[in-house]
């Protein structure tokens, strides 16, 4: 069995229930935060493109309009990736949803499919090739959503179209000349852009495949291939079970070092803001330079604001929406004297994902790293969800939580 | 003045009357080499893919149809690279033309422009920054056809679309982060599929940089960037003047190591084959075990062999020509008995692109590195494209001559 084989058959394997139900909240959250990232620019100009195009009405796009798989795979990947608020999965440092959904499910809307168990497989195959694309490819410049991403497009789209093990191999070998993106981007619409060429690409190799396009399946992992050539160092994991059951979601739409922070505090509540004298955090030095403005004027501020995202908690407003960081709440004097009783302390010893929140007498600790339970991942996506979507909430829940394709369909126009 | 214009500099200068010229001919090759690609399984499969989709009709596939810009690009690259027959730049070892005129002509036809200026700027800019990447990004496995390619075909495409220096520079950030392409595809569809990729990815990267798409522009030589990241050594180039007059053109379709001695028979001619007693050929010993088959039985072996492309050639049988390439000529007893007088022995002093051939008592020599006259290049080429286009020639050239796009896409469909 070559490495192609070993990545690709605990992927493909009939998914366990635990692997299904993470799949359920990970598209529920990619459509929610996709059709919240609907109006962004990345969104718009990728969109007004595919439509220009015009063509078969093979799949929905975010935002409205039908155009052919490959092209809704571009729009869909770059529009769900927009605000950079969809899952991570830390093995590989990559995010599965954004480069596989829109691939699984522009194909699902041409031939009838079962979207859940193909979109995780293809997250699965995401990320068991980035680990054995490695730390060292991220680290010189490749972005794992982009590459790794593509490969695992290209095997969700695959499975949508049924594509034999040989003809699988070739859309791999093809995807291998084809995968690209560069963390160069981060910063610009080049990085949600990158989430959208995984989809893409993923969708064209299957479909050529698929018309009995041939190419070198040796191209991963073989001489010259795609692990020679960028930089790769990892390993193809032997172990079988599925990985996606690991992934991390964002449960806050600001920065990531804030969020232990905010998950501390939601132990300690409820608590009267009127009542507090004094707030104390203490988090990992690595973070001081990163997010600890003390006093923000903008919502782009406060994202990055342990000060500002306490008060906004405490008060009551959702640190899981997007319009709780606005530069009017910024303003508020209720919510700066709040701020301003919050003192913030880096301490050597926490982890870099912990943080210790002391409010007058009462005092708790959140380390990200702890696992969740199932009911807990559901209460904080529903959070999520509601504070993305308003009275839509339970619609885009339900819609994820079946894997229906028209239901998820019906959202997006 | 940073790289990016370094190279951008000289590939949009106002083209002197030599490079037009040599545009010229690469149009009317890459027209012929395409025309007679179509019926291969790569250019049939990405049409069809195309042609499922369809949408605007924007732009003419070779074989016929219209399709978006996009999609017509990716066709046509593909396509007209499917037989290995077109022009090549040594400077940075790649196929200028099949990556840059399918993305220049696709967007010529949305907008009026001029097309052979635009196709120049985009083929200059890619032996310039594939220059840039220089040696080590080839010998590491990328092809440069489709990489440097890639961005060449967005230069191309940025001048139709008439892109400010701002929006250029944005579309070339794109293409930094989409740029792909491995030689480990060499010997499969991948390779012809290489150079759709880069037309594709110039339409899309400087389409969306048209609509206002924001990139990171230092994503090509800053830091993290496309070279960083991709094995470049090499150096962008201040001089100015056209390098791509410097492109060669394949004149035989057959193995590249047995030209020079085709070129060196041309001027043995005329010579009556019956007459013949010895034919002694003496080329580089490197070729020996690539192209020296002895007595081929195929016309895919005949395309190794020095001594049958011997035999057809002084029998009168077309080089330039696909069909003169077959099992039936390889089994043809007056060939046969032509063929077993050709002796060809390895000389060290040699430079891989010279040969000595001695006919009897005459000898000439031929080394593929002289430079040829335009008018020498002008005949050679007519020949090629008469072989490739029977009564269609004069149309084919004519077209290619005149850059005019009308009647270069009515010789297509």
């Amino acid at each position: 069995m070559d490495k192609l084989d070993t990545v690709l058959g605990p992927a493909l394997a009939v998914p366990d229930a635990a692997a299904l139900d993470v799949m359920r909240l990970s598209l529920a959250d990619w459509l929610a935060v996709g059709l919240a990232g609907t109006a962004e620019p990345v969104a718009r100009i990728t969109r007004d493109l595919a439509l220009s195009e015009a063509g078969a009405g093979q799949a929905t796009l975010f935002g409205g309009g039908r155009v052919p798989a490959r092209a809704a795979a571009l729009v869909n990947g770059a529009t769900s990736h927009a605000l950079d608020y969809d899952d991570t999965h830390f093995a590989h440092i990559g995010h599965p949803s954004v480069a596989v959904i829109p691939a699984a499910l522009a194909l699902c809307e041409v031939q009838s499919c079962d979207l859940l168990r193909a979109a995780l497989a293809g997250c699965e195959a995401s990320v068991r090739f980035g680990l054995a694309f490695g730390r060292a490819h991220y680290q010189t410049g490749f972005h794992q959503t982009a590459t790794a991403g593509a490969f695992g497009a290209t095997v969700a789209a695959g499975q949508v179209l049924g594509l034999s093990q040989d003809r699988m191999r070739h859309a791999l070998g093809l995807a291998a000349t084809r995968a690209s993106g560069l963390k160069a981007q981060f910063g610009t619409m080049g990085k949600p852009y990158n989430a959208g060429i995984a989809a893409s690409n993923g969708v064209e190799c299957a479909l050529l495949a698929a018309r009995g396009m041939e190419s070198n399946p040796e191209a991963v992992f073989g001489p010259l291939g795609f692990c020679d050539t960028h930089h790769c160092d990892g390993q193809v994991s032997e172990n079988t079970g599925f990985l996606m059951t690991q992934v991390s979601h964002k449960f806050h739409a600001c920065c990531h070092g804030l969020h232990a922070t905010l998950e501390a505090l939601e132990l300690l509540k409820p608590v009267d803001p009127a009542q507090i004298r004094r707030i104390e955090i203490a988090t990992h030095p690595r973070w001081m330079s990163v997010c600890n403005q003390p006093s923000p004027t903008t919502g782009l501020g406060a994202k990055f604001s342990y000060r500002m995202v306490t008060a906004l908690s405490l008060s009551g407003h959702s640190t899981a929406a997007l319009d709780s960081y606005s530069d009017a709440l910024c303003a508020d004097p209720a919510l700066i004297a709040l701020r301003d009783k919050v003192h913030v302390t880096a301490q050597d010893g926490l982890s870099e994902t912990a943080a210790n929140v002391r409010i007058d007498g009462a005092e708790a600790r959140f380390d990200l790293a702890a696992p969740l339970s199932l009911a807990q991942r559901t209460d904080k996506m529903r959070t999520k969800i509601a504070a993305l979507m308003g009275g839509q909430a339970d619609a885009v829940w339900q819609a994820g939580q079946s894997g229906d394709v028209a239901a998820i369909t019906a959202l997006m126009r």
